[in-house]
């Protein structure tokens, strides 16, 4: 049972939170119970989770005094976002909800109305969320508060984020690996402090951390770099003094490892040992989500459920209109160190605008199309590397290891690798202080950003196009916590996650078949129109602008698929902007008719754009008086329709690109679906012929790639003569003879094992 | 340098490999330097990893030796699959190679031949694969080698799995999680020995393990319940005895925590310490890919080139017919043992149909369609249950903790969870043996699966859909690892991947928005048609149907998506075979004309059956004179034009269900775009009007969920009676009643917290 008479203060303002918590999951009416329960006054759908409620609070409690006698600014993640009810209830306890929403006041009627809109329709959801004040995370996919946590505490030396796992979450892999963050946070980042919430259970079963012995979770965080300590508060009767001290030590911890706490407490505590049938509750599964979830038909459990509510003792914790006590209300922070309200919770307050250079500086100059070779990335990482000189505590790059395989190595000219560690061996471009981290994890790269953002930073995220989707559902979770964000009035919009995915498939020089998978753009377009943007700049100086307008965006997620090895340049810069800009246009160098084209030739992305401009060049020597159209496109959503999506391109715009019955030859860098996809809603589709990966790749040489996946130059002008208006007959002639170069080029490239000169040679003026 | 002259045989052996492995990696001619080399014998494109290639034969060597000395067994999984050059080395010297390949000769020819066909178009990818005898993992996607040697390691008792994991691949989450597989492994498993091949580097930096102490590497390891041994070998002058003592304890160690070894050593041991330039090499990242790849180009660089390779003395290591020398040949274990030949790694060769129950038993009795009420899950269980009791040790079901929230608790009857720790709490259905496995990872439980199915056994996932997605990535190369396999000739078929996605989200009853993601079924449309398969089955006996189809199938990735509440059952036993066999049709009672329509109304998913039936029967008592045919579609890939997807239905049955023009309005379960995909190919597809998830949810009651995605029965009947031909005018007055009485029921539910009988107790038949 909660308590004796004589409980404290902090106890009492327990009591208060878990009455309340208890309250949400069960209560439409009679909240403070002050008539016997009934069952309408029961919810008809109790929803919620209690058995993470009473040690949340317990931890909630602890920090309040924590901040309360250190003034210690402090951000609270919590990992079991789906204990919701026990952070509603210390919010509202402690202030910030009624200022939120004055709706919530701290009387009776605020709390009905926090009691009641729990779990309901229209109301507040059973998971913590953006709606929630205080919360950069939401906590319903389990594995990525730690890693959240680190990123939120990077540059930000004054803060102290704490974080509760819970050790079902414990058991996730991208958790695991995030153990090992502090080897990655430096001297000038806030300290992060974990909490290992373990009461023992997950849904249905023990959990791994719970059949851990004491000497092997220390041997275990030990290890991974921490200095643990163990606070177990099972069956003891003061838990807060404990883990006041711990929390005191942790606080107080300055040199070595740094500290996190392993509390054991009792899943669920407070309910009543079983239900009427016997179904054991307080410390087991059982207590996970509703417990006495029969109360509206079984009078034995309705019962028992007012028993349990009436074990907190409501009477003497809220007077007769609801108000709290006053002893309850010393418990909160002063208002400005609230939980609730500190700054960095809403991150998009705190963003200021990234001083971006401008691009011209970093441009390739571009004479004449295709006569200048530049390496897109490469180009790129100049311009970066100032945004690091410029922007010394804002700006951070996240990495799988790859910025020198993805040819961004000028970066660290600007900044080494952030790494808190001595290595005895070899090492370039390391060091504590750094704005680049490289890890082997996706995961912990994909967290950290999103911690770093949601507090109002900047950051980019280079990867390997083919394992981005590592993260497919980390980017599902923050796609959904920016639409929801975008959906509460005081959120201001932080900046965008920005990708840039490079390493393609098309050009994997020193890997085969995994490292082909352009499917993060499919994964993309299952989202928000209001959230997505994909983006196939096709050379050096459209990769700049792209990256230029995807730094200073705010609220999106930005996926940019760029190619890293050197190859044609295709635009100056003015052409670059003008071309971004429109999203998408013709080429009219490229094509030889300004007007009605036989057939249209279009691409996105690096390689299919070589590609299509080889193709083209074949077909004005083979079948130069075929009218031929050349489309590029960068940004594919303004494919859309622009009712479907804010890039879509105006109708009219759609006609100067494709006309309006004219055959297209599309030739994409990634799956066709997904142009079939973005062209959905627009007039006549059935004429586009997307070419693109088809899944069929090895380690072998470029042009053998394509030619598996039916897009080399070849394959695309003969595509376009059987395609065009009227050239069914004499198309098939030129097409099959298209075909032969083709396979003859191959038989020499596998003699050769190397694409052979006119291939890799190639230029568009010859 | 490789070694003095007084190299006993395992040295000479691991010589002759390293020799080999840096041979594929630059030589196209002149393979055995008989003469002075020069750029003409050097690969035009030099691709491959050296860095893990010596530390992976040292391990190959030591394992040898074990298996020569114990007879034991012995699959290898290795972790760093791009050093496949090191075992493509030891295969040849074994003699596996030539067993699959008569070309890969024990002679200058076969080594010539196996030289040369690495990384070369045509010819070996540069990492392992299905074509590589031995090999049940690519490696390529770093992060579940461990998961995977244990799933192969379960009910073989006899078998040890080594498994190499590199220290980059270390810092991945997935595998972080798997260094506590022991505690889901039991005493009828097969043994896993993990080896953590410690070299220090990942591509440009020190890895996490690195940096950690000896200290920290044996807490930590101690920690998640394993007994480690640090080998170090860095400057031993012989690393293989350290070694071999510490394989031989390993192996001999039978009680308490299992063991494991920190193997230690030089990354690219044996290379010259620098570049003529001055870049370090050995011991450093710049030995990761190709070491001296400027050879072509830079005298001084061939020069050093050549001393490198001329340091391993092949002239002492293989005769003049490039034959290796007799001791040499003494290393590998005899045929029957070597670690290319180990039957596990060709599983399809081991593999037994499962002995499925006749579904008929375990049935629904469907008198009338609607008038039954099931929970799919529920039923499916029950069959389940009886095939864990017929096949005690090759089938397992992995599950992220959520089996009794799935409903498929029946399983639990038949078998407990296996978990092999004591736990003092309260549990229910734990020991450690056990068919089913419960871990909140669902990288774990896919990994597992993984090991268990190559190795010839068949499985199950049961997952809320939206959570799936985390393994995204893994089944990306899952499906490109069967994908190689089916072109792989001596490769047999293992039994298929099963997913059971259920606790969908438009049933979320205790969650929100976070547990709402149809997405993985996009995923899946971009795999080979080969591969993938989608089923929807809309009750119970369909679900059986559907289930009996997929564990009774092998080489596909079966994605079944299910509902686990309580609902109508539609189909009888006999209707539900006969449906899922064509995998979509006409239910003609759900319907009002047998002839032309002027509506289709379709539907895909339980939820989306249950509102589609409603519409008709809405439509029935509000537009009697409207002709509707209700169509369902248990196999989303039969809408597939048949050119396209082995499942696709002949264009006369897709008439048959959909007409040639006649509009469709379509209730899907997930992203409209999925279908709009399928049907990509079919004529007149601007005519199917797809309602589905539009990304909109918060926790909810289920018709406001579907109202604020459009989908409820009133949407689609209002949506029907717009698109109907002729119904223009009369159609919009009915429309805009159906979607006022939408919105009153929905004002109802907001303010009773639930929706009302109208919604939640509807019944086809009144």
């Amino acid at each position: 049972m909660p308590g004796g008479t004589e409980d404290g203060t902090l106890r009492r303002y327990r009591r208060a939170c878990d009455y309340l918590a208890a309250a949400m999951i069960h209560l439409k009416d009679n909240v403070l119970l002050r008539e016997p329960l009934r069952p309408e006054h029961l919810k008809p759908r109790p929803l919620g989770h209690w058995g993470t409620c009473p040690g949340l609070t317990l931890v909630y409690a602890g920090l309040n005094r924590l901040v309360s006698e250190t003034g210690q600014r402090t951000l609270l993640v919590t990992g079991p976002g789906h204990g919701a009810p026990a952070i509603h209830a210390n919010l509202w306890l402690e202030g910030t909800h009624a200022e939120y929403d004055p709706r919530l006041s701290l009387d009776e009627r605020g709390l009905a109305d926090l009691v009641t809109r729990f779990s309901w329709p229209g109301g507040f959801p059973s998971h913590l969320s953006p709606e929630v004040p205080g919360v950069i995370h939401e906590g319903g996919e389990l594995g990525y508060a730690l890693a959240t946590a680190f990123g939120a505490a990077f540059d930000d030396p004054g803060l102290l984020v704490a974080c509760v796992i819970g050790d079902g979450e414990a058991e996730t892999g991208p958790t695991a690996a995030a153990w090992h963050s502090p080897k990655f946070s430096g001297p000038d980042d806030g300290r992060v402090l974990p909490i290992l919430h373990l009461n023992g259970y997950k849904i249905a079963s023990p959990t791994i951390y719970e059949a851990m012995s004491d000497d092997e979770l220390v041997a275990y965080f030990t290890g991974c770099g921490w200095h643990p300590t163990i606070v177990d508060v099972r069956g003891t009767d003061d838990p807060d003094t404990p883990l006041a001290e711990a929390l005191a030590r942790a606080h107080e911890h300055d040199t070595g490892h740094p500290p996190m706490i392993v509390l054991r407490n009792t899943k669920g505590a407070g309910l009543p040992p079983a239900t009427p049938d016997g179904t054991p509750l307080e410390g087991t599964f059982h207590a996970h989500q509703v417990p006495l979830s029969g109360a509206a038909d079984d009078p034995r459990e309705l019962a028992e459920l007012e028993r349990w509510l009436r074990s907190y003792r409501p009477e003497e914790l809220f007077d007769e209109n609801g108000v709290p006590a006053a002893d309850i209300l010393t418990v909160p922070p002063a208002p400005e160190l609230r939980l609730g309200r500190v700054p960095q919770a809403n991150g998009g307050l705190l963003r200021r605008d990234l001083p971006l250079p401008e691009v011209a500086k970093y441009s390739v100059a571009v004479d004449e199309p295709g006569a200048t070779d530049a390496g897109a990335t490469e180009v790129l990482a100049e311009w970066l590397a100032e945004i690091v000189r410029r922007a010394p505590s804002t700006f951070r790059v996240v990495c799988p290891d790859e910025l020198e395989s993805n040819k961004l190595g000028a970066l660290l000219e600007a900044t080494p690798r952030q790494f808190d560690r001595e290595v005895s061996g070899y090492t370039e471009h390391l060091g504590p202080r750094g704005r680049v981290h490289e890890v082997l994890s996706e995961h912990l790269c994909q967290g950290w950003l999103q911690g770093y953002l949601l507090t109002g930073r900047h950051g980019l995220f280079p990867c390997y196009e083919a394992f981005v989707s590592i993260v497919d559902s980390m980017v599902n979770q923050y796609a959904k916590f920016l639409k929801m964000s975008g959906e509460v009035d005081w959120r201001a919009p932080v900046a965008s996650l920005n990708y840039l995915l490079t390493s393609d498939g098309w050009r994997q020089e020193h890997n085969g078949y995994s490292h082909q998978g352009p499917g993060f753009i499919n994964q993309m377009l299952t989202k928000k129109a209001t959230t997505s943007r994909i983006y196939l700049p096709p050379d050096a100086n459209t990769l700049l602008e792209t990256m230029h307008r995807c730094l200073g965006s705010t609220g999106l997620i930005n996926v940019v698929v760029a190619g890293k090895q050197s190859g044609p340049q295709w635009l100056s810069p003015d052409e670059a902007r003008a071309h971004c800009r429109a999203g998408a246009g013709v080429w009219p160098w490229a094509g030889n008719t300004e007007d009605a084209a036989d057939v249209v030739l279009a691409c996105a992305g690096t390689t299919p754009t070589v590609e299509t401009l080889a193709a083209a060049r074949l077909l004005r020597e083979t079948a130069p008086e075929l009218r031929v159209r050349v489309v590029n496109v960068v940004d594919l959503l303004s494919l859309c329709p622009p009712g479907r999506h804010p890039n879509g391109m105006s109708d009219e715009a759609f006609g100067d690109c494709f006309g309006d019955g004219t055959p297209v030859v599309f030739a994409f860098h990634g799956y066709p679906s997904a142009v079939h996809e973005v062209l959905h809603g627009r007039p006549r589709t059935d004429r586009f012929h997307v070419h693109g990966y088809l899944e069929e790749g090895t380690t072998t040489t470029p042009f053998d790639l394509l030619a598996s996946n039916r897009m080399t130059r070849h394959d695309l002008a003969a595509d376009a003569v059987r395609r065009a208006a009227g050239w069914a007959s004499a198309g098939g002639d030129l097409a099959r003879e298209l075909l032969r170069r083709r396979d003859s080029i191959l038989r020499q490239s596998y003699q050769d094992g190397e694409d052979p000169a006119e291939i890799t040679g190639w230029r568009w003026h010859p």
